[in-house]
């Protein structure tokens, strides 16, 4: 029973209830006061009123439902991003960043209306520095436009998520995906950042232009923006490390007769020092996110544990009537059940979201977190406040409120602060 | 001229003025009222007022002068740093922590008295788990010591800064050493923090007894703790990656016709995806910091711009009438002026603090940072500032005053916030 690891199996997460109790009209009261504004710094077609615009920079690939924002702009530097911010700022309007939609946790969707800041037009990779590993992109860079540009100079940027998610987009999550044990997240290979705070101001995390491999030159602010999910500030430039394309990679597919088998495997080879990008998984492009639509559980757990929590996450799917692909990172202990469902069947949905909460709390019962890769967005905000503890969570707030007073930037994400 | 990069050259950096104007006797009667509550928190044998122990707990391994705590104090658990960080916030003495004082930038020196919280009676290596490849250390505990402790398991912890400091000291300096092209730096290896604020409060960075090697969850706070130097809040564990120790180690030392040749073969070994601990280094331990009293410069620059930064550097070595050994982590672009200086000759400190300012702020023109690897402590304020700008500064001041509003950890290093 335990050797069928990475079958096909089936399953699914609740999308979250935000409260939006807040007064919409007098926001929307303001959003007109400000549309001159907005025109007038990036032009008439850069900013959209229009239905299916809204609708579509209200949604990401996940299940949570659609919330659009007011009105979404399309800035096209960084001066025209600061200058937005400040009008928001100054009407108090919600800024949600919006880089490719491609999240996985609902953290596009304005929760709270407001205004969209689509980053798509600022698409330029800037400052190329082959000889000393490193390039900087606008927030409108993908990864796979970012290695086709590379694509001559024997370089590329390993970090792989499944989708052909913005580079920046990618800082704000805290993405990774299959190359991660061997070259780290985007918090190991971003270098600096630009970012827009939400009153206008334009800070550089690790100073204007600097780009030194390494630095203990004061507060890490880099780590900071990286992971925050667009709550505290917008991205508009990041600079990310390159590495030498691989001259073979060799890629080996095993068997092995259980999962305490494969781990134990993996962690030998992980013990003999042996370089390894991907580990243990199998036709990952092919099933892992044949649902597009689905919602996808992201709990990661110390590498020993992964046997116990897969064959209990089977029986409790099992138990539950649930089928759901389960694909995982072997090599860093991070694990995804892809969980379809039934849009109209409500008693399914409840099921997969009892059970999707019941695998986070398993994870961080054996010490692991909720979320390896994907964020918290809406969907994760109270298993947030399980995993950390009431004290950490105050400190995340004191941040944000230090960098966001007005709670302006994308509100509703991360921590329940705010809320009414 | 060019190929003796690594020869014996020498140098040196000025102590810092640091303005002692704030109401030293005041305090001095606050620290008096204190006393008995901190002997009945950490015994009479953990309060130390003598002298000697006061000199010894002022001042690290940099050129930076003494400046002695009014009291040192030897808690022996978590709970009796956060008993005596109350008392110290109810009476406004400022905290500075102490690891093992190795130190390079007069980090632990009280520059506005206070209570110095010597760690190193919380030595105890906890919660080892060789299968997830990671470990928990109280921050007593040495590098050195924790390998020892490790040498049966064919684990160990890679980092390593010359000296034999403390891993909570280096998590709280973003310490690295030679080891770091391949196995990054305190930044990339540490897993989770449990940290003391100023207040006494006790917060897990990643959450309580979490040691997932992967994470999305919240706001980076491990890393913002990493590299605080003792300005945040008061580090009493750390849980760190650990690593197969690699079979064969095969280390070459190469000699090049130039600089330009060594930078070169070593961009050539990075792009070809060769994995490499140490490059172009030669007998580090023998040369670099054979004068241990002597202040180590430390900038870091793009990796393209080291042949240039270094003949500048040799050229105003010669212009200043300075010598000091040069020795570089070409891999990383991070390189160190060793220099010793006469304490009879003041001239050749003006020289040499001069000689410092000028190499960082030629590190920062191309750039790089000021500081790889030793961190800001008193002697790179003003540079700090120069390296990120007015607006970051503002950013950092604000976590600062977040997690220490009164201001009373460690203060007067990294920032000059709350300078009178
Ligand atoms: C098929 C598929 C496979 C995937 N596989 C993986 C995987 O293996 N590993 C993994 O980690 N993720 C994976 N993901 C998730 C997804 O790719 C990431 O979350 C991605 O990093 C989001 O980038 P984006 O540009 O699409 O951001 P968006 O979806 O546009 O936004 C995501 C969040 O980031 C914020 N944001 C976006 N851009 C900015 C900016 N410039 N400044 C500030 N905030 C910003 C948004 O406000 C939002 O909160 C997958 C997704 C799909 C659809
Ligand atoms: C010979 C020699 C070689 C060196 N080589 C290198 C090198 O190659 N790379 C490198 O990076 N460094 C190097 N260093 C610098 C030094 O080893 C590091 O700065 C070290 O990380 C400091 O650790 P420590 O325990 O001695 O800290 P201390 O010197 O005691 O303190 C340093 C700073 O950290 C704070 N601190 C200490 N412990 C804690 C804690 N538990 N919680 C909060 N704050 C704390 C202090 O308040 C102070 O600000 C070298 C030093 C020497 C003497």
């Amino acid at each position: 029973m335990a050797s069928d690891v990475f079958v096909l199996l089936k399953t699914y997460n609740n999308s979250t209830k935000v409260d939006l109790t807040h007064d919409l009209s007098a926001q929307r009261a303001a959003v007109d006061r400000v549309l001159s504004a907005f025109r007038s710094i990036c032009g008439p077609d850069g900013v959209s009123l229009g239905e299916a615009v809204r609708e579509q920079h209200g949604k990401d690939e996940s299940v949570h439902k659609c919330r659009p924002p007011d009105v979404v702009v399309f800035p096209r530097c960084v001066e025209e991003v600061s200058a937005l911010a400040k009008v928001c700022h100054d009407h108090n309007l919600p800024i949600i960043p919006f880089g490719t939609g491609t999240g996985l946790e609902g953290g596009v969707g304005a929760v709270k209306g407001g205004v969209c800041f689509s980053l798509r037009n600022m698409d330029q990779v800037l400052d190329l520095h082959p000889e000393d590993f490193d390039v900087t992109v606008e927030p409108g860079v993908t990864r796979k436009a970012l290695n086709a540009y590379l694509r001559d100079t024997g370089l590329w940027f390993p970090v792989d998520p499944g989708a052909d998610a913005s580079l920046c987009g990618m800082a704000a999550t805290s993405a990774s995906g299959t190359n991660a044990v061997r070259y780290g997240t985007m918090r190991e290979n971003t270098l600096n950042l630009e970012v827009v705070l939400s009153d206008g101001r334009i800070i550089h995390t690790a100073g204007k232009g600097r780009r030194p491999r390494k630095t203990s030159a004061g507060y890490n602010l880099t780590n900071l923006f990286v992971g925050s999910e667009g709550t505290l500030g917008i991205i508009t430039k990041t600079t990310l490390r390159l590495y030498g394309i691989p001259e073979a990679m060799v890629s080996a597919v095993c068997s092995f007769p259980s999962i305490q088998a494969a781990v134990d495997s993996t962690v030998q080879i992980l013990q003999a020092g042996v370089p390894i990008a991907r580990i243990g998984e199998e036709e990952r492009e092919k099933n892992r996110y044949r649902y597009l639509t689905a919602y996808s559980t992201d709990v990661c757990v110390p590498l020993s544990r992964l046997p116990q929590i897969i064959v209990e996450t089977k029986e409790d799917l099992l138990e539950s009537r649930l089928t759901g692909p389960i694909a995982g990172h072997v090599g860093d202990g991070n694990f995804h059940c892809l969980m379809v469902v039934d849009p109209n069947d409500p008693d399914e949905q409840h099921r997969v979201h009892l059970f999707a909460e019941r695998l986070a709390r398993r994870a961080l019962a054996m010490g692991g977190t909720c979320t390896g890769e994907h964020g918290v967005g809406l969907g994760k905000r109270v298993l947030l406040q399980e995993e950390v503890g009431p004290l950490a969570i105050q400190v995340m707030q004191g941040l944000k409120e230090t960098l966001d007073p007005k709670n302006l930037m994308n509100p509703g994400k991360i921590l329940l602060q705010g809320d009414p």
